[in-house]
């Protein structure tokens, strides 16, 4: 059994016995969502000062605007009424380690499945121009609503700081 | 301009001039990643008790196991050696509240987009079940490792608690 599991319930106990949010409604009090990268060292509402039930909170690898954050972005926006969405990259990120070609190849060495060409897994080699890109395809995407405000920063891991990019 | 965007650079500026956590690596240090929903009321780290630099962690709307999680799943255990996966759904999650038809109705009311037939946005009608589907999409997937552990919960965000699912 998962050591990490048993502490996840130890500290849930916890964190249980103190709750007083119990009547927080569904929809996002600041009408915002965050795409930000699943780094182990970016803990969003920390670093961005969110409080419980303020904000939607999308993450992947490498805080990308894929097809399946824009599904994020349509529900949450057609559904719970978010207008904004504030892209977080960050530095020393995995995403800037590696070519789909060298992942590929260790997926096939690794696990012995051959991928197809060209399967992407949307690493980059220039950290403030992903986060140019990924406003831009939120702002191009037709499921977006006209109008949303998108923000696009890069957080430090070295110095805990958060800089825009426009 | 953002209020939203105003407040995450004044709340981060306070939160960077406290920062100490500077040197930590880019591997996650419990070889963990969470899978989660995106829902405002889930503050994942805080919510299990996570310290910054321990886990992974992905989350989408529903914080199902779609390909983009894969995707991120993929590059979380091929380069950053993570070996567990812990995906957490809620209660009152939005993902409980609609159809495919109903959304893509909504898209094309509001938006003006017909989407193809098919469109498939992961809602779920039954909780536990989603945690049980997600799991076993993860276990099954020829992209994650053999003997990957993989653990399913629900969080009741009446409570502040999280219970297991199995």
């Amino acid at each position: 059994m998962s050591s990490v599991r048993d502490d996840f319930l130890t500290a849930n106990a916890e964190f249980a016995s103190k709750f007083e949010d119990g009547s927080l409604p569904l929809p996002p009090a600041r009408h915002a969502l965050v795409l930000a990268c699943m780094d182990a060292r970016l803990h969003v509402e920390k670093v961005l000062g969110i409080k419980n039930g303020a904000c939607h909170c999308v993450r992947n690898a490498g805080g990308r605007a894929s097809d399946d954050a824009l599904r994020s972005i349509v529900i949450s926006q057609r559904l719970l009424g978010t207008k904004e969405v504030h892209i977080v990259h960050h530095t020393d990120c995995g995403m800037l380690t590696f070519t789909n070609e060298q992942l590929a190849a260790r997926i096939k060495a690794d696990l012995g499945v051959e991928l197809p060409p060209g399967r992407d897994f949307l690493p980059f080699p220039d950290l403030d121009q992903s986060v140019r890109d990924d406003i831009a395809t939120v702002r191009g995407s037709p499921l977006v609503a006209p109008g949303t405000q998108v923000y696009g920063y890069v957080y430090e891991v070295e110095t805990g700081r958060i800089r825009e990019v426009k």
